[in-house]
């Protein structure tokens, strides 16, 4: 079988080009990999039956003919795994590409989700505006330290990887903010990442997918 | 060389216990791999010189004879992949594994960490007190997520790994908070961890570097 990943039917189009299956999709263009992808009807993710397959009823799910798992950053070290144009040369790149991955995941998208999601999901709550500062300057401190990892290099180890694909969606994330867009750096980085012709790919399959089950107007 | 990773050479109490090099620790003694301690002067995570190891003056670094690396989720697949005591049985084992490693970084950690530092770091600001029962509904979705991944087993993947340590060390995050103590299969499960020997001797380890630097009296 190719493999399958499962996102959403539809989300709104705030979220076009933001929801995580873009970290495979984009992974298994840039290996040459043709996929499947399962949508998920509404209401369904919530279901018994998608969270015998990821238990937090989250996407992007991936199975292939060998494995099934979830959560993106374990489904992008796997496609590394079997793509060996892909795969790190040796092992202190493999270290640094698990490294940035986690970084990127562990260490600066908590801070992004908080910059922009309390707007977003609890627009007008009194504690919103009060915090905002506060996940901007934690933001920032984090970006101070992706500057530095990649002062002198165009990529996280040194190469394109799958850190890179990573660490790319999540500075998407906060794209339009000021705590990221003062930088010039990151975003020249943001800019080489997203020149990929693989990356032009996957939103574009992605935005196709959200657009093709539009729910008719009330 | 022996195996040698990154803490502070002291942290407030409230602390002790909750350092994420605690997760090498726990996986290099159940791995039975002897390690040394790198400990980091007061400001000294700050400095260039520590910034070129980790970019973030985060802990853990880690280094041995192959390799250096940062981000503790990284280093515990590392430590797996040189221990075949811990390495997963086969593919299927390995991406659960991998899957419920990133699930405690990225899906649980940051509304943990959500749920208890404003508290410790912005008492008496003025969205802490708004914020909180936003952070503990997010926080509960995803430890119902957790449970439902546990049901029937006594560990992440089938088998104890380092997907238990991970997780383990993430919900030690909210041990006090009702989200998680109201919960007794998850509070089971934590127990079952924390019961494992290596656990005791890499919390007292731990513990005994605090102690050891423990600024004298103002």
């Amino acid at each position: 079988m190719r493999p399958e990943i499962t996102t959403f039917a539809w989300v709104p189009p705030f979220a076009h080009g933001l929801v995580r299956d873009l970290r495979p999709r984009w992974a298994l263009e840039e290996a040459g990999i043709a996929y499947d992808v399962r949508t998920l009807a509404p209401g369904e993710a919530e279901g018994e039956a998608y969270r015998r397959v990821q238990p937090f009823g989250q996407v992007p799910a991936y199975r292939d003919a060998e494995v099934e798992l979830f959560e993106s950053g374990a489904i992008l070290l796997h496609i590394v795994r079997r793509t060996p144009g892909l795969a790190p040369a040796g092992a202190q790149e493999a270290a640094a590409t698990e490294a940035w991955l986690f970084a990127a995941l562990s260490t600066i998208e908590p801070h992004a989700m908080n910059l922009v999601t309390p707007e977003l999901f609890y627009p007008g709550e009194p504690w919103v505006e009060g915090f905002r500062p506060v996940a901007e300057r934690l933001l920032s401190g984090r970006l101070d330290g992706l500057s530095r990892g990649l002062r002198g290099k165009d990529w996280l180890t040194g190469r394109f990887g799958v850190a890179d694909i990573m660490m790319a969606t999540v500075l998407r994330i906060v794209e339009r903010e000021a705590a990221f867009a003062a930088r010039a750096d990151l975003r020249a980085y943001l800019a080489r990442c997203v020149e990929r012709p693989a990356f032009a790919r996957a939103l574009a399959a992605q935005v196709e997918t959200f657009r093709a089950n539009e729910p008719a107007p009330a």
